[in-house]
């Protein structure tokens, strides 16, 4: 049981039709993490400066997140401005300062070396090799992606998507990647690219995914108000990874069930900005969603 | 077991990304009636011109459709003319020539007075009364609308909401009639004004179902050839209140059931420009389709 995350940790200002919030927590390690957390225990491998709160990073740990792999560093963290539009599924990003994460050169712990699952979150395509080469041979490798290496390491992309296990990709990535208009399509276009599993999220429709055994859809938990909806895609890859490294097998039913899971975990991120909702978030919540969402699809 | 159906028999012209078809049969009641036939004998009250083809009347006959209700006036048929863009959830009416529904005022025949379920597809809402009079007092009373009504009946619109039953809107009518943009928000608000299950068909999405037990989600059937939209929300509607007709009670569980059949019917419907797919569909293939949403809905 380990899976290891490798992505951001970062500040966040963020405006929705709901608010504005200045430098909070975000970064697609800290959600997925996060969202891991509930079934596993989750290794980072992140950068921060030494502006990032320790009260965070307490937090974390507390939560069972490993941070042997977060490096602190002098200099500033990681900051994303955002801005969602009436339609949430729009987003403008306003700014981006990568500050320390400029340079992030991953040195992945020792102890982290025989993970069984490594997620590349958002990550430049062309550092993966120096981050996969750090690894022994992990069982499952994920990976998602951003439109801006999409647009600018399209090669690179493609090269990577030969070589993964689980892509995630939202909607309009799929579309961008494959270049099928069509979400059916695209899917299977992404698996003819190189992974045996394709998770395309929807948002408020929930995901797609794609696999050996055909394609099946999880819906989204119908929220009324959707407060921010960062992080939603990383805490779905956090709750589907995490419920895989905690079973024995990835069976077509377990791989359901990490989806449903997917759902869930991005259904409760969104209730709050930032990583809000996860600071009194409970397992037993967790579970009795994941039951709602079962009793709701039986019929 | 009686489902009487009010709505359009109609010519439509229609040009998607697959291609264009003139003057194919479509219509509402038309859409409506073969889907809920897979389920029940449904009744149809429509008109149309002397231009219709003996041949549809025929097949519509050969599907157990009861069209004693189906008036044959001198003059041309109902067409309407529109075009899909790429994105297939974007549709722009062309031309609507309404000839003989222009004073469309429909005599119910007295044999289907005593119906237990009454359909109003899209029809003007002023005409409801006119309608509703001239049936006893059917036990589920269903209605759907069309942007025209929105927009210019509005009033009329929000009364007979208060009548009904089960009301079908798509996200965009949700969100119109509504004023909300989120659409569990809109679901919720539908209820208010009146009926007691609200029905948000979301195309590829699937639908979202509102009801007195809360709301649950359906999929849609995966299909990456979409030919024409055309008729998807009249089937949803057939397949949901033609189950509805067959089953003595109205429970959750049938609800749910009722939502997948729609779902599965809209999805056939997809395959083929205007009513093309239901002139080969077989009952076993739609009970193929049905157990298929079961399988994969269970985690």
């Amino acid at each position: 049981m380990s899976l290891v995350i490798v992505g951001s940790v970062a500040f966040d200002t963020i405006e929705t039709p709901l608010g504005r919030r200045e430098r909070i927590v975000g970064g697609s390690g800290t959600y997925c993490s996060l969202a891991a957390s509930f079934f596993t225990r989750p290794r980072i491998v992140a950068v921060v400066g030494r502006d990032f709160p320790r009260r965070t990073l307490a937090f974390l740990r507390s939560r069972r997140v490993d941070l042997e792999g977060l490096k602190i560093k002098a200099g500033k963290t990681f900051h994303w401005e955002g801005r969602y539009e009436t339609d949430l599924n729009r987003r403008t990003t306003v700014r981006t300062e990568l500050n320390v994460f400029a340079d992030f050169r991953p040195a992945v712990p020792a102890r982290y070396a025989p993970a069984r699952i490594v997620y590349l979150a958002n990550l430049d395509p062309e550092h993966h090799d120096l981050i996969l080469r750090q690894f022994r041979r992990p069982a499952l490798l994920a990976m998602d992606t951003i439109r801006l290496w999409i647009d600018s390491r399209r090669e690179a992309l493609l090269r990577e998507l030969r070589r993964i296990d689980v892509f995630f990709a939202n909607d309009e990535e799929a579309r961008l990647i494959s270049g099928e208009a069509n979400l059916v399509a695209a899917g299977r276009a992404l698996l003819r690219m190189g992974p045996s599993l394709a998770v395309v999220k929807k948002g408020e429709h929930g995901a797609l995914i794609f696999g050996p055994d055909g394609i099946f859809g999880v819906l989204a938990h119908p929220c009324e108000h959707v407060v921010d909806p960062t992080g939603a895609g990383d805490s779905f890859a956090g709750g589907f990874l995490g419920h895989l490294d905690r079973v024995p097998r990835r069976t077509a039913k377990e791989i359901h069930r990490a989806a449903v899971y997917g759902s869930v975990l991005a259904s409760f991120t969104i209730e709050d900005f930032g990583i809000g909702r996860f600071l009194t978030l409970q397992p037993r919540e967790v579970e009795e969603r994941y039951r709602q969402f079962r009793k709701l699809s039986s019929f």
